[in-house]
């Protein structure tokens, strides 16, 4: 069970981190000062200048042959294993707009799982390759805002047939990206047969995003913030048609092509998480050591050890079961990590909300504020408890595993 | 020591309540709706419906003697009892702008505290007179982007003698309130006297709004937000001159007009903050037994018997910590308060907090949106543990206080 | 709400707090020292000199009329309140024996109240008046080693009819205070009617502790402590006869007395528990005051402020919380109070052994030994999440009262 | 960075895994229940029954080549690295007397580190080899009554030179392992030259139990255990005399001795630690699985789903950790490993007695009585919290080690 960083790996992270750190991070600020600053006034269009950031930072990542890294075990792609991926995706998630930078980016990545595992040849030339060019952006939408979708057999946009075609009908919400004006594809969750076992009832379809019959009603807000341009947008489909080509797999199947495509997600978003905890860490310590009260530097002052001790023993024990549960998937498959991945989409939100916090509270109000970038890391990572599922139905899967062992009773 | 809620102000809480949940709460939503829609498109002014909002609301609140609530033990107000304020206080808590519709909002109530306590004839002609008339806002101008303003020592603003006035330079951030149009009155901290005792270095001064020399750089964000149109503005003073006469109490005593500020303004945000816990704990309820995953209703699913069980618990602990403070100031003063309200400061946020990210956890990603009050409330309560002191100081004092009874040392 | 400790009260306290520092507290260590002495070497009985300690400052503390204060309410007692017991209580918890020298030591108390509300004549002549004498003492006997006691309808010792009597198989464990030899009464819990209502099937009965078919099967340990001479025992039940004059209250009632003498018997644990939480604190500070490391004082180290302030305040809260539960069995009743007891119930324990924890370890190994009272503080405060009901239990009484406000469903 | 389990030591863990659970578990239960029972009454002898279970045990394990397996890196030992050990010192970790068969109990290894370390042939000889062969015992006496510990320049025994001999005195306690009468070396940490730099003051002494001077004043109690016949002593040394040449490696270098034998020390606790933490969590499951109440599993009642999800998810991090831990001993020496050492130092024990305490509460009063191991592994993992450092010292290591990444300064 080899856990550390491989010798393939580590000139790559040592390149994505400098990267990070020297060219992408003072742009990333500029960026988002850009945001609300489209002549139009609509803070979901891009600037000239957001637009130059993007292509500039993308163009050089590419040339330097840092790209698509995400692409596990594929010939398309890197062909790293997922333990080496982590250390990768930790220092992507250290700045905001970075794992775009490498192509990277949820929920692109995970989309382009579900095309490359599950898509048509048609699907992949019209969808994947642009997506793996970075020349467009996609969104997954799965979650509605009138049912509990945490238990996803809820799911209840409708999608029947009408000719050749599937008409769909409901709402969904939190599509995240659909805001950037780059997002192309939309991957749409359905229920085509309310009478099917549980586990059939639902069909995944791919759309254009401009399509007829779809209306963006609102961006969602995170804590009173809109994300521009990526934006969380609550989206009405009023008999929106999607030719039969475009369902994926098979009818029926749009649980198996969900479940395919939230391992690798869901492990993504930790590694990331981890990496903003770090940083998090660096910012907190950074300070302790520079600002003074009370005669003494804030470092020294009350419980600060032991909440710097906490961070740095809570970062480890994370980090590792991620590149565990990761191992797992290198080696035992997806659903053999299923558990594992539950641990981890636990543990490292949940971490790296409360070192966030910290670093925040040592900040004084200027924590919270646009100066440092920790009020908007921690909103990030508070969403991070639901995307794909919340923390009590990720616990609730490891405690029935945990409970099997002992039993044959359907507990 | 009588905590409970006394037979004069029962009707109140009554009346308040009632006000508060069928005319503020449905008009609060459409307040906050307006922000932006300003045909200058600045956040920072009112907009037509927005001062109907507001002025209607509050002509209802005064003709219904619904008023100045905060003026404890005061002829001037209603002559109620910090005890009794405090159950008036916890429904004003539970909607946005209900403190301000009952002329009871904060930082207005501490600064007109300051002036009924220190401030000459003139002063309260000028400035109480129509504060307590609603008529004009305030802000206090503590908080320094430079300095660990957690230790008031390190306040640096000078203020320097120069003919009959004093001249102000330097910078304030977090000036809350500042962003709203109607703010008429600053109030703010300076150095005086860099060389003497440090807690006589400082003064407090009053001046207009608009002086020479002013200038409102931007708002400081909360996590995101801007909050206007109250905002909380970063501030900037260039030969700000101030006439000597509006030096509040004396040179040098800068630090004792803050303290006699602080002890009501501390406890007021507490008691609020209970009603925004109970708030939250009602909202979460509502959701537990109205949504259904997995076959059964929240409130049945895991933990969440223990996490409403918990959450009323630590309400009840809180509210009776708060009133136990409150009593300490009504019957042996402010500063015998001072570790009773230290002790509250610390508890009633974190306590808050909690149970509101329960409520959004419960709600799933709905829960941090526009769609509910939780989001908000929970940014709002999240800057309360730096607002007058942050979490350690208050914890600091409380030990401090604790080792003093066994120790005649300097601990 | 008057929560304040009363002027009839105080110098009440002030006796009971002077007997238990200057006169009980040394004596308690011998006391505890002579166990294990007893020429048989059995360590349930009684040394000379045990008799000596417990005779001598009982006579005293008669003497001082400080004495059966817990009977609250009744003519028979001081006529104290609950409100002002628990100030006496509190004392009563800092020091082992200290409840027992003022004869308001559990099982007693919760027996004699028993005794008082349900007893006939001939049961308080011969049961209740040589216990309100401090002349015998007595066991509880409800918890069984082979089913969940925490749902009482489990309770399955069994008493059948035979001639005039009942007759009782079975076993109970836990019986605590059953292994002092001054113990003479049982009054016990049995299932009298499997197939009536699950509120209907126990009844409560009363038998001298030598009753024939009584066997005493060990004492129960508690961390590896035997708790002797207390202790807690397993007692074996075969065909013990009880004339039917001895069945409390009625056949079918045993849950009506138990929820009877339930509600007093909790809550004196809680204002016990507090006392000995605050005795804990005591304890911390005088170590943190008088120890050296690194060059300081352990009270200026780590994160020791911020632990001495935290136990500070919730030391506070949970007293508050204490009083008004007894105020509300004060003024409402003990059916009203029981959310209200159900909560103290569940808090006081765990911030008790909480402050008792951070006690111990900031005395090193010292402070698990017998050379400080901490380690027997926790033991004993641990058995409290379990006695008379555990934490879980109390925690969905509280939620589901808290759910009962918004529903009229069977939640 | 392999943390898995490796091919060669697979079938060592599986061997003692089934030792430990068919032979040595239930002899364990034995072995307790006979202390007390030897002929003297004295519970620090061992009943002919104990030397029995012992040396049966014992001569099994040897005889299957399970013996040794701490002696890591050496060719003494099995040539096991650490990260191997620690997969079996977690079986061992399960039931009290494992370790001792297989030769693999503290303090007996870090005894024995020292002596292969730093001993002179004659040593070795002499105490090595009976240690090796299981034939003696050994204590390791270093806390001190008067002094904070935790600050090992405060160690203030002291050894004088007269003559060629050394002359100990001063006192020392929790000298654990020193009750049983097969314990024949003492290992001690004395002062040698106060005016010395402070971590050049002390040295370490080697010198037989029964030397005259030394007298056993009593054991120290764990919550009211004696943990005989093993036994944490205290011990008075009086003109104790040393020859010169059982001063082991150089006066002055206590430190370095006391160190060098630490590191392995500590981790093999925790590696115990996460073994029992495992055991807890098993015990846990199978009786929430067995038992009902409110007419379910207690499984399925209440937050215990989410009991048994964190109890998973904290042992596989501590377990990581403490892999990680290992591995950084076996492939940068004990001295770069102290930062991860003092990391698991604080999280195993915590981790361990949290899910230990859940164990116990699912238990109801059962689960603190000697009914179930639960209580004894509570109260051994407690003393770990103080054992070789207590963890707020560990913190302050770990966090000046962080702090060192970003400043020369002397924090």
């Amino acid at each position: 069970m080899d856990l550390g960083i491989s010798d393939r790996v580590r000139p790559l992270v040592e390149k994505v981190r400098h990267m990070v750190e020297t060219e992408i991070a003072p742009l990333d600020v500029e960026f988002h000062r850009e945001v609300g600053r489209h002549p139009s006034g609509d803070r979901f269009q891009l600037t000239d200048r957001q637009v130059e950031i993007l292509d500039g930072l993308k163009a050089k990542a590419r040339e330097r042959g840092l790209w698509n890294f995400w692409l596990t075990g594929s010939e398309r792609g890197y062909g790293l294993t997922t333990v080496e991926y982590a250390y990768l995706a930790e220092e992507m998630g250290k700045v905001g707009i970075a794992a775009e930078i490498f192509n990277c980016n949820a929920p692109d990545t995970g989309n382009m799982e579900v095309l490359e595992r599950y898509g048509t040849e048609a699907h992949k030339e019209r969808w994947l390759k642009p997506l793996l060019e970075g020349d467009i952006r996609s969104a997954y939408l799965m979650t509605e805002p009138d049912v509990a979708s945490s238990d996803a057999t809820n799911i209840s946009l409708t999608a029947v047939r009408r000719g050749g075609d599937w008409v769909l009908n409901g709402e969904k919400w939190w599509s995240s990206g659909a805001g950037d004006p780059r997002c192309k594809l939309y991957i749409v969750m359905a229920l085509t047969d309310p009478q099917a076992h549980k586990h059939s009832r639902h069909s995944m379809f791919l759309l254009p995003a401009g399509t007829e019959g779809i209306e963006v009603l609102r961006p969602m807000q995170v804590f009173g913030s809109d994300d521009a341009p990526h934006g969380h947008m609550h989206i009405r489909f009023t008999d929106v048609r999607v030719p039969r080509e475009d369902l994926v797999l098979g009818e029926g199947q749009g649980f198996e092509v969900a479940q395919g495509r939230l391992g690798p997600g869901r492990i993504h978003h930790c590694m990331r998480a981890i990496g903003q905890a770090e940083k998090a860490l660096e910012i907190l310590c950074a300070r302790a050591l520079s600002r003074e009260a009370f005669g003494r530097k804030l470092a020294e002052l009350g419980g600060n050890y032991d909440i710097i001790a906490n961070a740095r023993m809570e970062i480890e024990m994370a980090r590792l079961l991620c590149l565990k549960a990761a191992w797992v998937m290198d080696t035992q498959g997806t659903r053999a990590a299923q558990p594992w991945i539950s641990q981890i989409k636990v543990v490292a939100p949940l971490m790296a909300l409360k070192i966030v916090d910290e670093a925040m509270q040592l900040h004084g109000a200027g924590g919270i504020s646009q100066d440092f970038p920790l009020a908007a890391m921690w909103t990030n990572l508070r969403t991070l408890r639901f995307v794909d599922g919340p923390d009590a139905v990720h616990r609730r899967q490891v405690a029935r595993m945990e409970l099997r062992k002992y039993a044959n009773t359907g507990t």
